[in-house]
Order: C-alpha cells, then sequence, then structure tokens
C-alpha cells in the first residue's frame, strides 16, 4: 500500500508509521516529495490494515493496489468459473448464455405459473424464477407466499425440468429454502447483508448476487467474497442496474460495461437482469442483448402470464406472446454469439 | 394517484383502467389533454396498487400525491414523537439535543472502553455506543467480539449510568442484545433488510435505523414504516450520509437539509452521525454543528481511547482529549439552541 | 399540469391559485382527497408556468404531464430524423450506423493525423474526428492546436473524402470553424451552456450534443431544444457516460438504455462513445456494440497513430492496428443489424 | 505519482515506461510486489502528464499524490485569500460572512428591485446580486432582460451603496457586464466552460464560481485554478447543492462539508447558496446557518418583493418580510460566530 502523509505532517508522525510498519514486518521504501511524504509499504494486510494506518496522525490517505477481493479475484484463478448442474446446465466459461425467466412472485395460480414454465421450455431456456419471499419497499405491498410458493415451484419444476430459482431474505428460511429449489438469490438490497451472505457461503447451492443499488464493482465483488470465503464459490454475479441521478425514464441505469470489467478482473459468472435494471417492459429485449453482446453468461427476465394481474412488478414483466417473440430473438443472438466464441478465432465480441 | 396515459393509448386501453378503477371501488375522472390523457383516481390504494396498474397497457406512469409512509408521517401525527428512558432521559419533540458516543467495535480492552465511557459522562452524554457485531465491506476485516462485547458494553453501563446502543445484524442474535443494550441500531447496510426491520419491529427496544448509502428520503422513512408496522414506534432516524460521485475527501455526502425535510414530513426523531458521514476526524465538529443548527435531535460521534490502534474505523474516531473539547463547545451551542427554542419566540432555528 | 397543495393548505391559498389559472385562461379540476387537494389545470404553459405556479403558498408540488420538449419530440414528429450530407452519406432513420472516427486532440504531425484518416477510410467509416479546441480539466493540460488543427483537418478530408467533426467552445470561434469542418460538436461539458447552444442553434451545420456528466434525458433533450428553436433542426446526440459513485473501472457509467428511451421519446438520431464513456480502450469494442444492437446510429471512436504519445486520451484511444481489428467486427455487426432491420420484419432489435 | 502496472504487464511493458519517465528527467523507484509492480515517479508533470503515461501498454492507472491545483491550493499560500471592495467590504480570511440577497432576475419593475435592495440594506447585507442574463433549462422559459436589467442593478447600488452581483454567461457579454457590477459570477452549468473562465480570468473584478451540479471538490478547484491561471486571483467558491440520485424534496443536495473541506486544502473564500442548493423556501434559513456554522465567508439568498409573480424561481425566494425575520437571524449568529473567532481563541468552530 501507498501512505501518503499530510503536508503538515511532522517528522514524528512519519516515524511512528514507519515503526509500526517494522513491527507487523513490513517492507518499506520512504520517498519524500516536493509536498508531501510518501510511503511504499509490502506486507501481511491482515496483520496491519490500510484503514489502522489511516488512523495515524499525519496520514492523508491510503492508497491500495492491489484489489481487495482474492478468492473472486483472477489474479488467483486465471481461467473462468463454470457453475454445472445435475441435468447438465453450465453457466460460465464461454458455455452457451442461460436463460432464467419467470414471474417476480409466485402467486396463488399455480397454472398461470405452469404455463409461463411452459413457454419458458418451450423456448430453450434453463431455468424458471419465482419470488417466495418479496423484498418491498412499502410494508403495504404484497409480501409473497413462502413455502406455498417453494412448492409450487417445485411442482413447476418436476413438470417440465427446469432448474429454479428464488430469493432468500432471511437465513431462518435457507434450509426450508434449499428443499425447493436449485439455485439462491441474494436480492440487491440484501447485497451487504452480510450476515446472510455468510449463511449462504455455507449451502451447497450456487448462488445468484445481485449488484446493490450503490454496490460499486469492488464492494460487489467484495460481497461474493464473504460468500466465497464461507465455502462457497458457486456465485453468479447479477448486474440489475444501478441508481443515478435520472429515474425519469427508467428505475436504474444498467452499468453495462460493468460485465467486460468483471469479466477481466473476476473469473466469476455474470448475468444480466433488464426487467429491475429498466422496469420497463420495452427495454427488456434491447438491454438484454447488450448485456449479451459484451459477454454476459445469461439474462433473466421476468415473464408474467397476465401482468395486468400481477402482485408485483407487472409493469417490467413480459406477457407469454411477447416473451416467445423476444426470447426467439434472444436465441439467434446466442447461438450467433456463442458459434463466432467457440467456432471462430474472434479476439473479443 | 394520477394514471398518465401514453400519447399511442387507445381508448380501449382507457377504458380497461377505468373499468378496473370502478371494480375496485375508486372514484375518478378522466381528463383529456392534447396529448396525453390522465385520470385522476381516488380509493384505496391496498386493493388497487399504483404499481399494479402501472403494468396496463397503455399507461406512461402512475403519480402518486400522498406520500407512501403512514405511521411515520406528519400528517397522521402532528407532534414529534418523543422517547422517553427510564433514566428520564429523552430524545425528540424539541428536548435538548442527546450525544451518543464510543468506539466503532468494542474491543478485548474493557479499560480502554470505560475510559470512554468516563469521558462520555464526564462532558453529559446519555449514551454509549459500540459494535459488538460488526458489518464489514471486506470478509478479512474483524467483525466483532459478539457477546463478549455486549457484556462489556453492559458493564460500562452499570459503571456509569449511560445508556446503550449496539448494533443488530441478524435477527438470530436479538434476543441475546436486548438482554444487554439499551437501544438497537439498524446500520445503513441493512436498511433495506425488511426481515430485520420486522424483527426489531417486534422488540420493545427503541430503534436507531441509519439511512441507506442510496436510500432516498421517501425510501428511508418506507424503512421505518417497517419497523412500526411491527409495532414499535420508537424509530430515531440517523443521517449518516449518502454515496455521491465523489468520495476523495470524504467518504460519504451528508445530506444535512434531510434533517429539516424529515421533520417537515415526518414525526420521527432524527440525528446526525458526522463519523460515518464524512470518515474524516476534523469534520466531525463541524459536521455535528451542521445537523444540530438545521435541527437535529442528537450526534452520534465515535470515540476511541487509542484510535491509531483502534481495530475499526480509526480514522474518523475522536481521541478523548479532543473529544472533550469537541464535546464542549456541542454542549455549549446545544445549551444555546434549546435555550431559543423554548424560551423565546424563535420560529425556526 | 398537476398542482398538489400542502396539507396544511388553506382554502384562501387554494383560492389563488384557481384564480391565477383563470386569469390565464386555464380549464382546471380540483379534487379534494383525504389529505391533499389536487387541482388538475389545462392551458397555455408559456403564459403561466409550473415554475411560477410552485412559487404560490401551501402549493406542494407541481407534476407536469407533458415532456418539456416540443421540436424535440416524437409527439410532434413521429418519424425519424435523418441527417443527409452532400456526399449521400445519412444518420439516422434506420440507415446503417456511421462510424466517426479519430484522435482525441489533432496534432502537429499531420502525417499521423492522415494515417488514421486513410485507416478510417479503408474501414469503411465515414467521419473523421479530431479536437481543436480542447476542454481541459486542468488548465496545465494541452488546450488544442486551434486554427491549425481545423486546417489540417480539412487537407485530410480532402485527401481521403471523410467528412470532419470539431468541437466548438466559444461562440467567438464558431464562423472559423465553420469554414473547415462539417459537423460542430457540443461538448458534455457545455451541454448546458445555453449561448453556445444558441449560436451553434443558428449555423447550417449538423451538430452533435454530447450528453452532459449529469444531464437526465429529459434536460439533454431541452439542451437540444435549445438548438433546434434557434432553428437548426439537424441535432445529433451523443450517449457518452454520466456520472456516477464508480469511477473505479471506467471514467463515466454509459447509459445504454437511454438510447432506446430516446429512440421511443424523440425522433433525433443517437450515436454511442465508447471512448470517452468508459475511457478504457479494451472496452470500447464492447460498449460499442451494446449501443449499436440497441439501436444506436452510429459510434464514435478515438483512434491515434500513436496512443503512448497523444497528447490527450491516449489511454481510450485504439492504435491503427487494434481499431482494423475492432472496426471489421463492428462493420460486420452493423451489416448485419442492418439487414435484419430493413430486410427482415423485426419488431425491435 | 504512482504507475500501477497490470498483472500481465511484460518487463518490456515496464521498461518502456521507465525509459520514458527517464527521458523526461524523473527520478523514480521501482517495487515489485507479489501481483503488480509499482513505480514511484517525481518530477516535471508539465512534461510529462499522468494521462499520457496512463495510455502506456501494461499500465493498470496512475495515482496522483499531489492535488492538481497549484493556485488555488494552500500548499503554496498557507493564509487565506480576503477580497476587498472600495468601499471596506471583504470576504475571506476570517472577516465577518457577508449576505448577498435580491432576485434570480431582475424584472421590468425597477420598484421591486428597489424594495428588495432597500430591505437588504435595512438588514446591513452588503451585495444585490440579481440576473440579467439567465441560463434556463427549457428555452421556453424567461432568458432575462440583459442591458435592462444592468442598468437597474447599477441604479439600485447607487440609490443604497449596495455592491452588486450578477451571473455572466458569455465573454461577448463581459465588457459590458463589467461596466455595470462589482462581482462577476460563473453560474454552475458554466463551470466547465473553460473559455469563459479564461475570459473572467482576464478581467479585474472579483469573481463568484459556483460548484458544477457534477463537480467533485477537485474539479471545482480546478475550474477556479483555470480563472486564477489567467491573472485573476480573486475568485470566490460558491457551495450551491449537488445532484444527487434524490430529488423529490429538494432540488439538489447541499454537500455542506465541502466548505471545511475546501478551507483545509484551499486558502479561497466560499459561500453558500441555500436556494438553488435546495429549491425550498422553507430550507433557506436552515441551510444558510448549516453552511455558515462550517465555516462559509458569506451566504447568497434569492429574495423578491413578490414572489408568486417572479419570473424564475420564485419557489426558492424569500418575500421581504420573511427575508427580514431569516436575517435577524442570521445576523444574530453571523455576529456570535465571528466574536467567536476573533475573541475567543476557539480551535474550531
Amino acid at each position: 500500500m501507498i501512505i501518503v502523509m499530510e503536508r503538515t505532517a511532522t517528522e514524528n508522525n512519519i516515524q511512528k508509521v514507519t515503526k509500526t510498519l517494522e513491527e507487523h514486518g513490513f517492507k518499506f521504501m520512504i520517498n519524500r516529495g516536493e509536498i508531501h511524504t510518501v510511503i511504499d509499504a509490502f506486507g501481511d494486510k491482515t496483520t496491519l490494515t490500510p484503514g489502522r494506518l489511516a488512523a495515524f496522525e499525519g496520514v492523508k490517505e491510503i492508497k491500495v493496489i492491489r484489489e481487495p477481493f482474492r478468492l473472486a479475484s483472477r489474479d488467483r484463478q486465471p481461467e473462468d468459473t463454470v457453475i454445472e448442474f445435475s441435468n447438465g446446465v453450465k453457466i460460465g466459461g464461454g458455455n452457451r448464455p442461460v436463460a432464467m425467466v419467470g414471474p417476480c412472485s409466485v402467486e396463488k395460480d399455480y397454472d398461470g405459473l405452469l404455463k409461463v414454465a411452459l413457454a419458458a421450455k418451450e423456448m430453450g431456456c434453463e431455468f424458471l424464477r419465482g419470488g417466495a419471499f418479496k423484498p418491498r419497499t412499502s410494508p403495504y405491498d404484497f409480501q409473497g407466499y413462502e413455502e406455498l410458493a417453494l412448492k409450487y415451484l417445485k411442482r413447476a419444476s418436476e413438470e417440465t425440468g427446469l432448474l429454479t430459482v428464488t430469493e432468500v431474505m432471511d437465513s431462518a428460511d435457507l434450509s426450508m429454502i434449499c428443499d425447493y429449489v436449485d439455485v439462491l438469490q441474494i436480492g440487491a438490497r440484501n447485497v451487504q447483508n452480510f450476515k446472510l451472505l455468510h449463511a449462504v457461503g455455507k449451502c451447497n447451492k450456487p448462488v445468484i448476487l445481485k449488484r446493490g443499488l450503490a454496490s460499486t464493482i469492488r464492494e460487489f465483488l467484495l460481497a461474493a467474497e464473504h460468500i466465497m470465503y464461507y465455502g462457497n464459490h458457486n456465485v453468479i454475479l447479477c448486474e440489475r442496474g444501478i441508481r443515478s441521478f435520472d429515474s425519469a425514464f427508467t428505475r436504474n441505469v444498467m452499468d453495462i460495461a460493468s460485465i467486460p470489467v468483471i469479466k477481466k478482473y473476476s473469473h466469476l459468472p455474470i448475468i444480466v437482469d433488464p426487467s429491475h435494471g429498466t422496469g420497463q417492459r420495452y427495454l427488456i429485449e434491447p438491454m438484454a442483448k447488450a448485456g449479451l453482446v459484451v459477454g454476459a453468461d445469461g439474462v433473466m427476465i421476468e415473464v408474467h402470464h397476465d401482468p395486468e394481474n400481477a402482485l408485483s412488478d407487472g409493469k417490467q414483466s413480459l406477457p407469454i406472446p411477447m416473451f416467445k417473440d423476444v426470447m426467439g430473438r434472444i436465441n439467434k443472438m446466442n447461438n450467433r454469439l456463442h458459434y463466432e466464441r467457440t467456432c471462430l478465432s474472434a479476439n473479443v465480441e
């Protein structure tokens, strides 16, 4: 790390820093500039954290050179993580992008869910998603059908062969949820609910981790690190839009560039969720394609058999006929992208 | 609510909306503008939510007139909420602002904590704060001493008479925490951890709810609403900075104006935390004063007996002697503000 | 417009509003809700602006229904604007996307510029771009070669047949610039330099208007409206990234979704600039493709014959060989997109 | 500066950097970490800019140690800049905070302006502010009365002895404006209109520079640097709110902490503008006080003799009677703050 001293730092301030570095076995070099003294230090940051040195008198700031995530970093694992399911479906590592589709919430009408699942199956999608526990900004909104919804998901999975995804909001529900579904999801609002990250870190199910509304890319990868640190390395990142100063036309701003950035710095797979990312039905297709063309390993799309009567997120859900059209075009793009990446020697697509 | 139809909406789209409004017992008026048709609707939004209507074909957007928080709203309760403790300390309602001080984390050295507590007592502060469970961006950082820390807090409370505050991260720890401390805190990263909000909503301890890094004022008050909805009306809001595009000199941007805004729209007390809000020791005093001068009901300040060896947040903690100086000046200001508000007929301060 | 009164508004406050509405010939309806009185008003907002009514006592806020841009709006002109140049090149309206390439700054070495221009020509690009006047955050950075640079651009245009683009920073330079180039550019930092917008609004050259770092989509279209209002309807919008809370890996966040949003609400063409949008060479290709796949009418890419010696923006410029590879793949995509849009009956791509 | 190489950088990449450093007379040290090689370099950054090195192959990023502003920096000038006017009024350097008040726009009714000026005079304010040239987001809004407004300002100044402030939007108007007013203002939207900054940099009138909606503190000080670089060192900074994700209750978020931050890193005076900062009349008083209590050298407040008929910004203007009440309380605070700073040995207020 680089320790930048204040212009007004005294010789004493500097020595206190270097003495502490010595005590912790750091190597360092002192560079005295015209204005600032700068100390380059190399050593084990688990025994002496940058945050601790930042508190020393006369220290202006600490610049950390190495990315703070380790298990999630491509520095440690150059090859892509590939997550493989028992039915042979694979996510990541240049495999053909997957599709996860379904209603925001699983509702009381099982037939509606089944219609969506059958359409998903027909269009070649691999996963059925649906909420059983719903994080809602207002306590007056619908909060999910909990175990009933999980049962419906499992039943639809048995009827169609689709894998299933649902969101976990509380570690207390985790073992029940694991009994029903194939993939756990951590929502954007829980991206720094560290206790929950630790709990899913101890599970043996793959976890979709959604980027928080205010997560930097670094914090997002550190949230994945929390899960991996507790033993679960099957983390699938999900870009779903961040908060910006403009929400007049889209709920969030999708940070499409984060996908190739994360591909560069991490080996974890990453998918894109244009339903939450934009909140607008008409933007789902273009933004799914934008994510895929820059390298996303899959898409997550909200589909409802009757969006105008959906209990949540109808505005950003595709009705089934529109879903089939959109998915047909996305499939064509995925086929082409996959062909180019595997059969041609294209550098980047 | 106001339903704005798209320019391209058909007569059929409009009728589908009005029919649904009728079915749910809404009164409404249709206003056909040159470009957009606009429908004003009045009725029970718990049976027909704005989100559901937004999903209708031809609907551009829904503008909601009434603030979505209810229990937290000054519309429902014009008089300030005042939270009173068994020792007579009161928060809110124009009472003299309180001070909550202590280390970011409670550490293994009890004497250090006691030194801080004694200094707090000496300076007239009412609360000792300290972390037992620590949310940390990186899994490699110190995560708190858990029950040991709670025991230390309680012991320091017994020795000094200070009330105590600590953060809850998981509902599983809640009953243990309630055995030790007087006030629960929900951290910024858990402001939309709705399961945790519901859990503290069922407790009989006052809750400090910190504004999330990306919480709008409306979402912040809705988070409080989640707690109140489950029965606990003793919520103390805490402005602690929001995320902005500039973090070069301060960790966050403190939204000082949110304090008088919240005072206008809610009856809940609100305090200000300049330690987390700025991340800089030298900004604690000015930003505490800024919060108090616009009407905050208290301050939360990190104080450590030895910041250069703190296990967390040393950079933004005051060492004890500096704390005494700063608190002395803050006390003077609080005395003056309290005098002006109670004894003079000042309109606004 | 919808006038929402404060909960505390008096009957007198309401009557003052309605009396003023009457005086200005507005039709209106008063809706008295449980909490708020709401007034729907219809009339000529140029004689009574929403801003003026917002200042009335007891008014909480004004909600405007109609988008504030008019000339730029698809409501007024449903068909796409197509800008055609004397050599037959067209931008917008579903024509094949164009490419504008060249160095950030035109430098003293004409041969370098010519190399870039020849490569652009070889790859089928239509425009050569290069800065003569440079907006630089620091006064200590290179500010551009001004008229010399313009002469070089014109010479390279004559040698290659490429059209030329350069940025205008001051209306005082405008007539000189118009003598040399085919397209004017307004930079992101001048997006609300209204005097400059008015000046280019009086020119007969097409104008590329870059989105400001903090421009909402609405403000961006209103900036275009300023140019159009003064007579110049040939405005080409350019998405080049907005400011977010995370600039660790990319300079800005590219708001790719703004492209289909703007296509929906405006008839103006829009291009995408991944060089400024990301600030990273390796992200140019993926983000150009992301922009094109959602419907951009062109790309702007920085190319330099020797980026390591560039006087500005070397980090985000492609060297010529890499440019040829990237442009080859972008051309392939453009051909395919153009084929699908014109020859197939694809609804949306 | 610190040059951080990519993990994948080759020995050749490193040598190309160090060779270039040598050629430009830089001293440097190479530190080879486990993952990244880091080069500390010391030398004249005007001949070899960080931006140029960033473009070298294998360079991940450049971390600059020294703040990029020089003339504006407290490193170069430890003592506060004090701006003194011919009538003895002083801004900065611990002098009693000044007040600049007046309507957003100077309107056709001179008597209205005079009423405001007389009230300002009565309350001890030093400056009358009023817009002659108005930057407006929409071309359909009122754009200012130009020279007529300047004449009115001068006449009101002659009648009251107040100094005058008005905004400059175009260098073409500058000499005319200088004939009429005492202080020039650069608006938030022009903070990076570098040509205009250079033009006022050549004037001999003090300049109020407003922070841009998306200006970082560093960019804001660099904008001041542009003015100073052209010779005008009498720059008064103005914090007036930045853009955030929440504009439901306030137009902008006032970054009150930027005031003590800027005081630490720059010697320039800084004032606070709560009218534009919040856009809400009821927040003017508390936010003016918040700015003053953290050290602002003055306040700028919009006052109108008839806000409900103001041609612009009525919502955020104080009517005269309310202004007198507010200003009376602000004066009391200013007196007390000034007393504490000059007569007592208070460290910080």
